[in-house]
């Protein structure tokens, strides 16, 4: 294997492989994104085909990173210090590959039976489990407003774990628009809300999950056909006032999910 | 208000809520932890009173915070330097206090109807949020394998949104010999199992979820007595591999608060 060594934090590559880890603007504009690990590379291959660089650090790889670069000769791969690798990366790797890769686009079908909407999401880690979440009940689209963080962030991908290449995403979506299109029902989660077990899900169905602290805005609730909320126990010790969003999306997508089996 | 200003790092006390905050072992032996921001301090106060000791920063705190401080005059109150008060917090804490408290038992029924068995589940906020999702969902004992992240770390406490406080958990729980006196139906989550919707959760129910990346060890899955999976959609463009240990968590025993509801 061939490979272009890199040491100086001032090279034009690196310098451009750093904006794209850090900088959600810039993997927009260059619609590129950078994908840590061979199961999440993996995963890209299988739908997208190659990447467009291969990055690895100095020292040893992986014997499965090490496998995966045997793969890919014919793609440009550069070395970094291991320093430098890990200013690209989200936490530390342990597989010690990451590839350069266009951001792709699935198409989401014009009239979804299965969507969600999330508005305001700010950790990445929580957006990408929401994500994972959704592939895995059968969400056909999800809406992200404007203000939710990147989906294709580094750490945004870890935590999807390869949802982000099954499941088509519409971001800086303006909800309240999304919701006026919908065809079928929609549930925005909030307080007081009826209960989500009582719902009939069998229909083509969006729901909308807000920021965990603050909640969804008012007129986001207004615009969806219904507020639900998810029962909660109080014990002999009392009560958790919340579940954070990311369980109440797993709650809710997979109540629809049972109910359409 | 008065208090003590402490300004250097050899400053007894000072090393002593450092080590309580970085080192499970010494929050065990001592039976003390940190509270972090005002929610969880009142959430904690609501049931076991008073904190041991509240820490400040330097410079102005937040209006809650400031409200808080004012009720508890009379418990000892230390000042310290942004930099050091900032190696007490899991994160960059917007409200500016801590408490030092000790660590509250809440004694588990003996034969729960409804509980949560975890095994090695390795990070800190995942954990605090199956705890926070659990405590909603009405499980009565949670069981933490003996090789589970500490419960009473900041970054659970901060996950568990004050599920801690009201849930009673076992820590370094012997998971077999748990499973083996359960009385009622236990349940592995595991490949191939059987559909948890099949399942009849009307009785007294155990859930044993295992670490995210391995799962659960066989002797684990073997002493529960059913192997359940939570069935999950392929869409046209491909499907992700499993769920997030929280994401199964939620689907699981929220299905179970639906069928006793």
């Amino acid at each position: 294997m061939s490979f272009k060594h890199i040491i100086s934090r001032d090279n034009s590559v690196f310098k451009q492989l750093k904006k794209l880890a850090d900088n959600s603007r810039e993997r927009r504009s260059e619609g590129q994104t950078l994908l840590d690990g061979v199961h999440l590379i993996e995963a890209y291959m299988a739908t997208f085909g190659e990447p467009v660089m291969i990055i690895i650090p100095e020292g040893k790889s992986s014997i499965e990173a090490t496998g995966l670069i045997q793969t890919l000769t014919e793609i440009p791969t550069i070395m970094l210090p291991t320093l430098m690798f890990a200013e690209l990366t989200p936490v530390a790797s342990a597989t010690g590959i990451l590839a350069l890769v266009k951001i792709p686009q699935l198409t989401a079908p014009e009239q979804p039976k299965f969507a969600l909407m999330l508005e305001d999401i700010q950790d990445p880690g929580n957006l990408g489990s929401m994500l994972r979440t959704a592939a895995a009940a059968g969400v056909e689209a999800v809406y992200l407003s404007t203000s939710c963080t990147d989906a294709w962030s580094p750490k945004a991908l870890r935590g999807g774990q390869g949802a982000q290449f099954v499941l088509p995403i519409v971001e800086r979506a303006n909800l309240i628009a999304e919701l006026d299109n919908f065809n079928g029902n929609s549930y925005a989660t909030a307080m007081h809300g009826e209960s989500l077990y009582a719902q009939d899900l069998t229909q083509a169905t969006a729901f909308v999950i807000g920021n965990e602290g603050a909640g969804l805005r008012k007129q986001t609730i207004a615009a969806a056909d219904k507020s639900i909320t998810i029962p909660m126990t109080e014990s002999q010790f009392g009560s958790v006032e919340s579940l954070n969003a990311g369980a109440a999306a797993a709650i809710c997508l997979f109540e629809r999910k049972r109910q359409a089996l």
